[in-house]
């Protein structure tokens, strides 16, 4: 997708709300810089619980909050299960009250946050940490090998599991299995999960905490064999792509860290435990492969 | 209304079509002048027939169209024939390409325009002709009463009867009908007519030719009595307000110029034919009229 129809989209969603979208492309137009990528209406995970908010900047993990921000009831959290959110724990959002403000006030609370944006911008490049916004960059997995690592940080994701195998040195054309073992790394999966409950998983997933929970609910069975069948196989390390829906409706395949099997915790009433160990994964020059190893 | 709360409804009726919405908010963003009023979806009338704009500026008459200008068809000029349309009769519209047009492109046009719109206000404030934009002030009677007159050039219009009354010096509290005989100017009648079909009447209204177009289409007899009297009646010259529906659909008493019967045009078939003969009224302090001449 262009910018130019990303930019189209992203604003064409915040016209519902009053005064949102007047407030939302104030903000755009006076940043006015096609290097900062904006979501609108991103979905957000606080510290108690999760939130829509109404402008995010992925590269600034910035996000602007028009009057009261939105806490979502457990009905709707559960709909929207897999949503790619972004973890904003510790980030105080720049609020922007609209109801009790004249157009005046308004306006100016607009520009002092385009300020306060453009002052991050300005600490980044000056640490060298700010990578302008390009489209044709963002989801390829050839960016990341260049750089030899993924982060979380960096919110990684890939549009296809196909480029997340190639990120990790694993050329499969048309791969679309949910994992594939790593070619280079030992006793580790390439895992491209739904963390919510779909067809007969029941996973769950706490970004907070960095845990996984894997279980089969097809039968007693079932669940006892998949349990049983990964305490004993060898592969007990994750590097783990979530399968989500971006805030355009797209699907992501989301970087969410290495996870390693806790033993301890799993149980045959909660599944696996899989536990974040790491926020990082190296990255590597792929290799055709003919028969790559499935499982 | 405010100008908080006009210009969120003015901002969010552009969301429907592709990037019109970008276009508008960027130009009115950019501009960043609140004594600047402007009007999205403005309908207009050119050399050829209706149209729509996209954005308008009232006081500096300098208008927008967002790739090609909409043509309205026939019926739909018909639907919408209380619309307050503007005359933009030889006028240029500033064009913005959006199709063809990366945003980079896109950008820069709305940039331009703005530009040129800075221009246009900075000449029209050299020649003192730019009065800010002031809800308050606008469709208030007083203020014309100031002015000594009234211009179509100025775009005057009121909300209620009573207040185009008042500007003329006839201060009744209530009034509402469609006439009313002018307490100063001889043979003059005060008007606030529909200028299209409504009821019994077929009215037409011509803002090129500054023709009104009245006949009583009851009966035949009705008819030709109403044109009898007109013709004998002294009450030959009529100061207009057309009654219209701004495009946030709000009623308006739109100044139409000094109108006088063309007793030689009139006719038993096309009705009474009123001609404009002046642009501008005079106005003149209110006292309070006890029991005012109606017709």
């Amino acid at each position: 997708m262009s910018k130019k129809e990303y930019i189209r989209k992203q604003i064409a969603r915040t016209n519902k709300k009053d005064y949102e979208n007047y407030v939302v492309s104030r903000i755009v137009h006076l940043l006015d810089n096609l290097d900062v990528k904006f979501v609108t209406q991103q979905y957000v995970q606080k510290e108690n619980g999760y939130y829509m908010a109404d402008l995010y900047f992925p590269q600034l993990n910035y996000f602007v909050e028009i009057d009261e921000s939105h806490h979502l009831k457990q009905e709707k959290a559960d709909q929207i299960r897999d949503a790619d959110f972004q973890n904003v724990v510790g980030i105080r959002p720049r609020r922007i009250d609209v109801c009790n403000a004249t157009i005046e006030d308004i306006n100016n609370q607009c520009d002092k946050t385009v300020e306060e944006i453009e002052t991050i911008i300005d600490n980044k490049r000056t640490k060298n940490e700010f990578v302008p916004w390009d489209p044709s960059k963002e989801f390829n997995p050839d960016t990341w090998i260049k750089k030899g690592k993924i982060t979380t940080k960096d919110k990684v994701a890939f549009r296809r599991i196909v480029d997340g195998c190639k990120a990790l040195g694993l050329d499969y054309k048309g791969f679309q299995r949910a994992g594939a073992k790593h070619p280079f790394e030992q006793n580790t999966l390439i895992w491209f999960p739904k963390l919510y409950q779909n067809g007969v998983w029941e996973n769950f997933y706490d970004e907070e905490k960095g845990v996984i929970q894997e279980k089969n609910i097809e039968s007693k069975e079932k669940r006892i064999k998949h349990i049983e069948y990964h305490l004993n196989d060898p592969l007990k390390r994750r590097i783990v792509f979530a399968r989500v829906r971006d805030p355009l409706g797209f699907i992501l395949y989301r970087f969410r860290g290495v996870f390693e099997l806790d033993e301890d915790t799993s149980n045959y009433k909660d599944g696996l435990c899989w536990r974040r160990t790491s926020n990082e994964a190296k990255t590597y020059n792929y290799r055709k492969i003919e028969l790559p190893s499935l499982i």
